[in-house]
């Protein structure tokens, strides 16, 4: 059976209507708008949306309930960039009405999935038909307390970057399986003032300038010290994309304290110091190059 | 200038990162998510989210800023049938890379002509490229008092029935031009007991027995009230969609007193009394048939 066989109303009843309502949800979909009580009166709001395409972020061939995974994991990353909590997502599913209903089935399997990890609620959407590549929308509001949240623009100078994991080569299989940095996000904003973070998605290459440009700094970065996964050069580690790790600065004064908690804490994730934030030069380190959309 | 040529990090800037932040933004777009403060300790969260697919809800020869508004009011509708208030969106542009730099514009210009009727804040989103049709989706954030937000499912048997506006022709232009009934739905709930509610997308015709069946009833509607666009048949007024006006029900111990103050708040704006909830019956209303996708 296709979605034109069994049509809108239906699978939305199929996949979305029939969900156990999370907490704090008072209405979610099947109404005009999902409805949540917000948690924490001096929690600030987050909000995220982030698509995953047929052919540029996912091949045809690629497993639906992978694709879930992954479209819900990307904007969870952004939570994690943030040291926010994500509770509440919304689905947008575009596919020709020819996609097969298993699977859009296996697809929302993964989404699911991805959102129990973190406890988020899938709470509504829609889904509209077309003739080009399937896509899938997520857009996800959470919250996160005043005094922790991480944005790109606080690096200080001589702050020491750090990234979580290993980079490089996700295009064999990584970035439809990695798993969005909250937990450890969470852990470093408790224990540690960061003054700077971001999720790695287009590549090292292109996102630490973009952290460092946001900061208002340059940077140094030894490349012989990149985490990189196996098999993989500096080069492609520098520049494939898809890492989904976190990258962040904090004082010379407490990066050492940090290196010795981390691995007690996370005995299987490294946690590498790769570089520093140095005074804005004037001019730009245009030699890295990430994963560039339109070009 | 096409998109390809000017690439992503520039079209944000260009686009999105420059907006003045509006009342409550923390952090705009241009970091991983966007960051507000919420207001009023009672109020409950919406979210909505909401698409336009060139080809399907809009034509390729469309003006781009008409198609902008459109993707930003359909949403803002959405906060209407529930009589909330939207605050935040963010923006999901999926566009061919050879899509003109003007065009883009145009549509920008039209995003936040919409969203500044209704002092909405454009907090971020996302470009992203395809091959497929120009794909324009819009989520929005926003609250509603915990006592004043109106569900499909709270209609009472014998309730009387109410449309806003005119319905039908809306392919004629209307579908680029509406308002989604925001201050009217506001001044319903402040001053009637308004039990269910809704807005018109696809049609009263496939609507008003999707706004039955959450609340358990079955309808009753005198066909040739039906308030009409000019040229319009009854059966046009049905079945056309996109009229993006608001239906709703309320006891007819409340109904006369709305129909005598109505047309003082508003008297540009025709309320009209179409039908009345019936108890549920077993033989479900098939005969109406609005505008489905996938079929």
């Amino acid at each position: 059976m296709n979605l034109r066989q069994l049509g809108e109303d239906r699978l939305i009843e199929k996949f979305v209507s029939q969900l156990p309502k999370g907490q704090g949800v008072i209405a979610g979909a099947g109404d005009d708008c999902a409805v949540m009580r917000i948690s924490g009166k001096d929690n600030l709001l987050l909000l995220k949306t982030d698509c995953v395409i047929e052919g540029v972020h996912f091949l045809k061939k690629a497993p639906p309930a992978a694709v879930g995974w992954k479209a819900m994991m990307r904007p969870l990353s952004d939570f994690a960039a943030m040291s926010g909590l994500p509770q509440f997502a919304l689905i947008t599913l575009i596919v020709p009405p020819t996609t097969k209903v298993s699977w859009t089935s296996n697809l929302y399997r993964g989404l699911h999935q991805a959102a129990a990890e973190f406890d988020v609620s899938i709470v509504g959407g829609e889904t509209s038909a077309t003739n080009g590549p399937a896509t899938i929308s997520v857009s996800v509001a959470g919250v996160v307390e005043g005094n922790r949240w991480t944005a790109r623009s606080g690096g200080k100078t001589d702050d020491e970057l750090f990234v979580t994991g290993r980079l490089g080569g996700s295009a064999k299989g990584g970035h439809l399986r990695f798993r969005a940095r909250i937990e450890e996000s969470r852990w470093l904003t408790e224990h540690f003032p960061i003054h700077s973070m971001m999720d790695l998605s287009d590549g090292l290459g292109a996102d630490l300038p973009r952290l460092a440009r946001a900061s208002n700094l340059s940077f140094e970065i030894e490349e012989n010290t990149l985490p990189r996964n196996r098999g993989c050069t500096i080069q492609q580690a520098i520049n494939d994309g898809e890492d989904y790790e976190l990258l962040f600065s904090i004082s010379p004064k407490r990066s050492k304290s940090l290196a010795r908690e981390w691995p007690k804490r996370f005995p299987n994730l490294p946690l590498t110091r790769i570089g520093r934030f140095t005074p804005k030069s004037k001019f730009r380190n245009q030699t890295w190059k990430g994963y560039v959309h339109f070009q």
